[in-house]
């Protein structure tokens, strides 16, 4: 079991005047390679499931930033879940340019039926996605 | 009759790494401006009418940058209508920074019928809200 | 001792299909209402201070989120000092919609030395500094 | 000679509301393909150059929008040169999915001497420069 990794570059307009990738766009890449991932296995974050439509909204997010990443930085997310519950998915991932590691995302998301656009309605992950998704579990760090 | 002015300051967020703030956020403080003009009415660029939705979804843009903004700017927009067609309306805005001419931008819009989210059908602009936004027309600049 | 109270509202920019404020967005509030509050008290975040350049970048971000913001939703942030340490700050912020809890942050920022473009060399917070962000200190929930 | 076509996809950040790419993404494109063409021939928008450093800020943009992108479509930027000037370079590029034309942009660029950071002085393409971008030229449409 290892996690999926995803690649990127820091586009210019994800810059700011520090000159490095502003904060905000980690937790942009995150989600993004988190997708990723579902592409990869044939899945979307937003699809039809048996007559319903499903996706995986976010109750948390955080990140740990140590190195900054600038322009035409060529970077890998390190993707992995951490804990996958009845509904809900821990996902952590290592920001890692050439070796060097750059920051450590977290963020939770919860299975959700979306069918009815005004609410969200907490749902048991599919057991065919859960199957899918379990090869991207990686160990929890203390 | 004179254009709507919105005020808007420069979010770290918003600049890059060249120190000014990157040229597509012009485009959205154009739009926010656009949105707060028909807040200024009462109205929304999205809303219900006579048992329809409508919304103003934009086919062109586009942006003169003459100077730049920078982090902690605090600047004007200058937002008016150049014209208003039977579906369609041309805005310009013009961005200041103490007086100084920073840019300018335009942008048509479309008014149409969204009700069926999957697609979009032009309708003619309401009697109702084109004599309120007809405040805002300003002269065509050659 | 009482938090700083910012206001904005939710952009069409900001919002993604699924009819909501992006939750990468919550980050960007989170720091503009952080310089606004340096503004409110005559400061910067980015400023020159006894012929040295000092800044704040940020070393961890998180956020909670309960409810969702939707477009043209107004809604304040109450963002307060949990800890000021030597050289840091633990910032936490309440984004509130008419009463009504949508979510919490937290995010450390770091007082650095950035006159030499090329390195960050963290410094002890002014004094004066110290004083003025006193008046923020908020009471450390559990 | 053709022109340089850079692949991407829509990231749920760059939706809106509306269930589209955000229109203000579409400028974010066209600068990201720009760079792109400029690295896939071991150049960069900010480099050195001959003890000068060089960058390519924007004096105009524009975007003609004819069919929406939503989340996950997979998309084609065709970017070329319609104009290469003493100094400048005005770019156009198509907005392909599947085939479809999605959208024109056009924006112009201006050579600049950025070594002092605070101004901006244009200056001529330097001739290897222009040798390597000729390759992109197209036919100015009518």
């Amino acid at each position: 079991m290892a996690p999926y990794i995803a690649r990127r570059w820091v586009e210019f307009a994800h810059t700011d005047q520090a000159g490095m990738a502003h904060f905000s766009e980690f937790f942009r890449y995150m989600e993004s390679a988190e997708h990723e991932l579902f592409r990869s296995l044939g899945l979307s974050v937003v699809q039809e499931w048996e007559g319903r439509r499903i996706s995986w909204p976010r109750v948390s997010a955080a990140f740990d930033f140590e190195q900054p990443l600038r322009f035409e930085d060529e970077f890998e997310l390190h993707l992995g879940i951490e804990r996958m519950g009845e509904s809900s998915i821990s996902w952590v991932v290592h920001v890692k340019r050439d070796g060097l590691h750059c920051g450590t995302g977290r963020c939770t998301t919860v299975c959700c039926d979306v069918t009815d656009h005004s609410s969200l309605a907490r749902m048991p992950i599919p057991s065919e996605i859960r199957t899918q998704l379990e090869v991207f579990h990686v160990e929890k760090e203390k």
